[in-house]
């Protein structure tokens, strides 16, 4: 099933605009590429609407957001809206800044996202609209695990219903939910924390994962996550002991380059909830 | 002959002013330092004249464009002219948005240009004065093959006598052309498409090849085309099966930096129509 | 004693708020998470003072700066100094241009920096108040030899004295000083030039080090300068043939990530003058 996903992508090579953050956006590119699809990339207000009207999806990631692209997120949602395409949001850094946390509620609120996907602070932040988000990751006090699971399972579809998107809170452990169902990934591995944007490049992979599903969204964001930490635990198989987090970076790309149905049918490792 | 291009770069450190995008500018940095040059980058329109001015040459690349890097964009372009310098065009995505169409053709009317580069479609848009980029790769339908090779031939040489540039389109086949003779080149592998940015590299690294052969720029151009091409067949003989597109970019802009003057000139694949 | 200074990082994981260059933010971020710190990166002047605030160290970096992330170094820069935080500049390509050096010293005058961090032509300028810089690379007649070494000693110390900062000057030879005493560091490789970024990503890296370290500002500052130059040797000793500058730069960032107490303790070179 998840398996099928990929490989919708791989089969349609969907065209994904990202609005993103300057940090990891060469990531995001060569991830939308390993997986079978191709990036764009554009966030100037006069560029936006052209850009996003050639593509299926849309990725608007708020991470070293600035006047000029906040403009452009807003034209670019809304036109993305408008044509019916896929529109996810990562809302970076929501609850650590005003302006961040003010800019993710506002495009919350003017612009239908199919999928809002974050750490569990940030998604706390945007459903009780404010935070107190330490930087860019998780505050430990938030985090998803096996005795919070229930509650938290129980938040993420409360979330979903409540806006209509696809919820996924990414972490140790994954949720992925539509408001009915709920995914639970246990894949991935504790040293993806440590290499810079693995969220922002999972944000961009997952839009093509939409725009090539456009009938299973639960799926194909479940299908995205797993692929991301599958390769993850590939990649670590693949270390040796001088190795680090810039060749563990590399090697996270290379396993999702190398990712196939099977690979992934047989690896993901979910319950549906 | 096209070694000795390389040869030049390596012994005269270029200085090369980069106006490109946020996605791949790293890549471009590193390209520069492995072939010999020397990169700086700037866009901001009060920065750009002072940097321009220490350089030898400027690389304009209008991906992620803004409306301030548009302004620098003129500002370092025209002063570049004043002083003689080399200047390149890489028109990405034109055809793609009505902003850079128009920017890349009003590039054109007030700076020249010493080469324009991108893919088939870019320079198709640039040559008609519109297009239907999909992307920032080119179109099926453009696509430089065997079969239509000569039309591609005439078309490049023609675009080169009206603009008076040096005309490089690349592909699967690469053409590079001054109007009387156009390079027909076959190095490279289809595995590099799957890299976001091996063109923006290459147009960082050509102007740092035209800066170091003023009196040769044709064979400059060339030479910068079948280093890239050849250190991408060279990387690809130094991939393992678990290894994807993050190892191989890393391993081209390798062999880049180990490529020498016979490896180039013994690898190199090309003719001159 | 070094060593400790890396061990009190991993201990304390120091939340760094960055503005810097978009050329090298991402090797900035891997190299501060592989040190063990925690990256942010905002320049947007409505954002930046939230974002520093949560912080416990900010790092100006003035590469590719734009009016923008100007108005944002200042109001960051003032309040880190309102909140005690430490403080780093580096100014890259100060005397490459009139805006650069013009925002140097005039961030020099307004904030109070901890640390500035720059090659031996940067630093001079900021000294003279003018200079010649070519582009982002020290000048060769510039250069700390063992020849110029007491003068340049002298020198380092009569800045840091006048500007109350700890001095960091790297080069072949490495000096930092906070005006009584100069650490001469004789770690590291010239290959180390041909990446692009080494001075951005320690200038990040040193910021966490002073975070950790409040207490032995100057050690802090040395400790970050030893462990970048002797993991540019390692990684050096993990280098095979087919290799060059991008995998070099990995390799990097992947010693600091296995960089602990003893091996910093045991391969540092430095004599205190």
């Amino acid at each position: 099933m998840l398996g099928e996903c990929l490989e919708n992508v791989r089969n349609t090579v969907p065209l994904v605009h990202n609005i993103t953050n300057y940090v990891t956006v060469n990531d995001v590119a060569n991830v939308l590429l390993a997986c079978g699809g191709s990036p764009i990339m554009s966030d100037e207000p006069e560029d936006v609407e052209d850009i996003t009207s050639i593509c299926g999806g849309l990725n608007i990631n708020i991470g070293t957001l600035n006047q000029s692209s906040i403009k452009g997120m807003f034209l670019s949602g809304k036109k993305a809206n408008e044509l019916g395409h896929m529109v996810l949001l990562d809302p970076v850094g929501a609850g650590a800044s005003a302006l961040r946390t003010g800019t993710a509620l506002k495009l919350m609120e003017e612009i239908r996202f199919t999928v809002i996907r974050g750490n569990i602070s940030e998604i706390k932040t945007l459903a009780l609209g404010s935070g107190t988000t330490k930087g860019v990751d998780a505050d430990l006090s938030d985090a998803v695990t096996e005795d919070t699971l229930d509650t938290a399972i129980a938040f993420v579809k409360d979330f979903a219903k409540k806006t209509g998107a696809v919820i996924a809170v990414t972490g140790a452990i994954d949720l992925v939910s539509d408001s009915e169902r709920c995914y639970v990934i246990r894949n991935g591995r504790p040293e993806m924390g440590k290499i810079t944007g693995t969220g922002c490049q999972l944000s961009g992979m997952m839009t093509a994962f939409l725009v090539a599903n456009p009938d299973e969204l639960l799926e194909g964001a479940a299908a995205a996550v797993c692929t991301m930490g599958l390769a993850g635990e590939i990649a670590w198989d693949h270390m040796k002991p001088e190795d680090g987090n810039s060749t563990y970076r590399n090697r996270i790309i290379d396993a999702i380059y190398n990712m196939d149905r099977d690979t992934l049918d047989k690896g993901a490792k979910y319950e549906v909830r």
